[in-house]
């Protein structure tokens, strides 16, 4: 079963028809999908970091939520719309995706943060005159490049920890909505679970959740100040949420405890 | 007839196929379901606590309002996502649920609003240096503990009665459009009326409408001030909900005026 | 063909059933439809005005604009969900809602305004004590008891013509999403357009849209001044909409131009 | 085929039936859906510019965005809800419109942007009483007749760029979301990449990404500079967006790369 089927939270089109072959299914499964996850976490980090530029945290989360919403939407039938390298994680240990397309999304979703941030850095430096009021530099050092850090008195394991449980109900709400239930609002839960994350976590880590959006900006801006917290920590939400979802939550074709023959 | 078959919002995907059995039915009727309102309690009273260091009524009103959204759709299947004792109550009126399970849901909310609160009193305590300008017990100290209070000058029967009206709205929304018309969107409706209620009252109650989200902080912060009121109102607007509901708007299956034997 | 069958925005469950009769038939379609449009606009009305104590014009808007959301995917299966009279009105001139009923809604829901009004004012008067900082007179007069108002220097025809094609908005988004092609996101369309509309006039004449929203509190604070333009302003809007409807944008079946019988 | 057949993000309601014929084929082909672009614009201009005398970005983005999302839901069954030129060439150069539509739906928008725009300026000028503290040149002055203009210091290539890269979006998500996966909530996927499109470039460039939106209120206030960039980036974005959609994004059917006799 590839990854594109398993994945994709595009509804009731589902119907019996011959596995494409050769080249097509190459692409299909191989070429696509990941083109499409790199395509989407450009675009992704791109709108994150500038839109960072705004004060309030209420305009940063709808723009974040938002965003993975109609990315999720867009590139669903693609790729399964991901957009980050702990969903992928998680819908892996979740038994839900090959460990090899797993591998083959993260290191294209890693890619496409560089690029978005580098954009991103391009439009707020170079993209202003010297001479205006807001000078080439200002705006993406005012915003630290859009690389997510911890508010001033957070410790280390409060920002994983931190990060693990907003993480935890960003991976739980796509194996949920999008992969188990495939409901047609699941892009839209799935934005909202970034949306309130960063409300929520805004103003003590950042709520990055997204290893692509902490790491993209992190090596274009050269900051890897508490990198490493945001791969942790994302790392042990999506664990807890593949797992949770493996043992418990899945329908019995996928669960672990109490198979049932007749569901 | 189960509940996780009930009250589910969940569409269209009503199959007839035979009924689980033994062990199988335990965990998906007695087991599941509980532990699932558990989980997902824990999450909405962590995410509401935290959130409200926000010191915008819209953004506090956006992160739990949209958090319930997504946990109605995430547990919706499991449970029926109920998330609060009064939208237990509500339905079990409403005679959409059976008394023993829902008996059993509220037990393991009101247990999870309990680690909800604790968790969300850690990582808004101990998780912040002594030293920093944020100190570990300022953030938690400002807000209260997350424990919704009366604001200055409103009367104790005031406070019931806009708990009541407001819990009567989410309730009747629980009830008509994820229970009755089971729509697609029944998720996002619900989380809309916690939005709403929450700018309307919030600068009244603080408009818990949920005896889970003010027992759990209460508890962990040891603050019992007009703990009653945030039980009586919306046990109140989940029988009126409920009420009006049983006699009156739901279909002729479920209505006790007007049955009608072609419906 | 009832008003409930024409009307209603819940979806592709219409499955060809013998028609109720007597009793259960006056229940279903003069009793309840009304009274469920009582109900809804009486809960509008009261959240409308408790929600104008909020100062920002987004909270406003988001508060009227998702209620009406919730409030038609609750009611659109009892009566259709107008909540409005302007959009009875709008319904009636476009074909899709009998003469009759349209009256009893109309009735209804200028009483349920009132009731709703009288709720707010009881909130934000008698229940707060008068020795605390908010007394029991500043809220429900700070916000002049809810009633729309022209902001300074608006003229007359001005108001009228900003309320028009507000409302035409509204009123051409019900018929054409809920009425004519009953979308499952109908309800949160409707809602989106009193949200704009909202953001769009509240600071011309408080985008009021809707005489039952006007006319309940002006009723229950005595204050009429510009009450008119509330009225007239909605009714030329509904008046355009139901036209441009029934001439040219609805499906064949209910539309007098260029009628297909192909379609 | 049709314009209104391809392009309509309505769903689930495609069967067999015949083909329309004569002067009702000249309606529903040619007629109508223009006539409905016409409209739709007029509207979103309008809603637009008067939502601009907000000072907030996030009710400028949220009435853009939620404007867009109903006005696709309302329009889409007439004319597929394009409601800016820019869409319509990328879904001219994805190849699901025909050219001739195209161009006359642009010819339609345009006009229908000058309409609105003038629609707009009489409500915020002479709408005003000269004596009140708004006079009737203020309000339309300050927006600067609701133009989008470069923030200071922000070079024309960076402009262009910008609202490349925001049309970009913009385009994609119509592509993909209603018309390959014909998603029932296409249009708030839609709404929301306008909304988001806003807070992330609405300091840089205003983020018109619509020729009609920067057309209408450029010819009715006189305000000419940098148009072009208005148009030469939405073109660009647009013109990648349909291509990566003609190329690789599509299914089978309409795409170019690896096409699939069994997909």
């Amino acid at each position: 079963m590839s990854a594109i089927d398993e994945e994709t939270p595009s509804l009731g089109k589902s119907q019996a028809r011959p596995e494409p072959k050769g080249m097509v299914r190459v692409f299909l499964k191989y070429l696509r999908p990941p083109i499409g996850e790199f395509h989407a976490v450009c675009l992704f980090v791109f709108v994150g970091v500038v839109a960072s530029t705004n004060v309030d945290t209420l305009s940063v989360a709808v723009a974040h939520g938002l965003a993975i919403a109609l990315l999720v939407a867009v590139y669903g039938g693609i790729s399964g719309g991901h957009v980050n390298p702990a969903v992928t994680f998680g819908v892996v240990i979740g038994g839900r995706c090959e460990v090899f397309i797993g591998l083959l999304y993260i290191i294209f979703q890693l890619l496409g943060g560089v690029f978005g941030a580098a954009l991103a850095r391009m439009v707020l430096t170079v993209g202003y005159t010297s001479t205006g009021n807001v000078t080439n530099v200002d705006l993406y050092e005012a915003i630290g490049g859009g690389v997510p850090q911890l508010a001033e008195g957070v410790t280390a394991w409060n920002g994983v920890f931190v990060e693990a449980i907003l993480t935890f109900i960003l991976v739980l709400t796509v194996l949920m909505t999008a992969v188990d239930q495939q409901l047609s609002i699941a892009p839209l839960c799935i934005g909202f679970a970034v949306l309130v994350d960063i409300i929520v976590g805004g103003s003590i880590t950042g709520a990055a959740m997204n290893p692509a959006r902490s790491f993209g900006p992190a090596l274009v801006a050269g900051i890897w100040t508490n990198e490493w917290i945001y791969w942790i920590g994302p790392i042990l939400g999506a664990l807890f949420a593949g797992g949770s979802y493996r043992v418990f939550l899945a329908k019995s074709e996928y669960r672990i405890l109490f198979k049932d023959k007749s569901e």
